[in-house]
């Protein structure tokens, strides 16, 4: 079953701290046929139904050069999801898993990834498969599959940086 | 070169809209070599050095069961990125892109993601390969590799969704 706002046996809800560290502004908004949560999918497919993504203005000119991919990685806001809970039981059995070894859209900042297939741009409008969303969902950002992109911009150090130092310092327990 | 705050030739910036549209916690602090943007890696490298994620209180507990993932997807927050521009110039050739097509960290909401290797968890920390980001980047959320996961609660209508409607009213523009 899908979680309206329920808590369940042997979850852990915390007392989360305000969510101000920074702000977010909507960039578009996402349609597909999923009006309830008890149909959503639970992970979207690549043959399954077409979605459409909105891109709202001023927004519209970063699309440039974004239909030579084949595939995009889409981030959005889960809008109607609780982000108090550490430990979960997606199966409603008692057993809990954290949150963060779960790919629920119950979490502190509950932001869904997917790769979606690209099916064609219409001016301001992307058609897309592979969403697992609700209809109306807020657009946070996209950008092209890591796998099928390269860095225009020039390599940097860090680009080349496969050594382990170990113990270095940025590995060590900070004193706070 | 990595830009500080400047534009450069045919880049595009907007009067983007306030970021007030939902709020994010940073829920731990990325420990990574990389102290300046001129030595951050374009893309991180799965043989890259390892790099210490500290997750803070009360979200400890939400870690339980991650150890059992060889890979993690990481959201972390670009606090240093300027968030304005629509066409951007990485390699500053005067040649322009539109943000949705670079995995830049300039973008309206500067969310950077890694699929990282997961080494060793010790406590609240994780020790990881294959980050790009700089030391101190706040995080934002982790959760298994979509590669790796399968989910524990039950299936839904929409996962088994695979056919096309054509005109759905889903993918029809709206009137608004």
């Amino acid at each position: 079953m899908v979680r309206e706002n329920e808590i369940r046996e042997n979850e852990v809800a915390v007392e989360p701290p305000a969510a101000t560290d920074a702000g977010l502004v909507f960039i578009g908004r996402i349609s597909t046929p999923w009006t309830s949560r008890m149909e959503t999918p639970r992970q979207g497919r690549h043959d399954g139904p077409l979605c459409r993504i909105e891109i709202f203005e001023p927004w519209g000119p970063a699309l440039k050069g974004v239909e030579a991919f084949e595939r995009l990685e889409i981030l959005y806001w889960l809008d109607r999801s609780r982000r108090d809970l550490v430990l979960q039981s997606p199966a409603s059995s008692g057993k809990v898993h954290g949150t963060f070894s779960l790919r629920s859209p119950v979490r502190p900042n509950p932001i869904g990834t997917s790769i979606v297939k690209l099916e064609a741009v219409e001016g301001a409008v992307l058609l897309v498969r592979g969403l697992d969303c609700l209809d109306g969902t807020p657009l946070l950002d996209l950008k092209p599959d890591r796998t099928l992109f390269k860095p225009i911009a020039p390599p940097q150090p860090g680009d080349f940086h496969t050594d382990d130092e170990g113990t270095a310092h940025y590995c060590q327990k900070r004193e706070t």
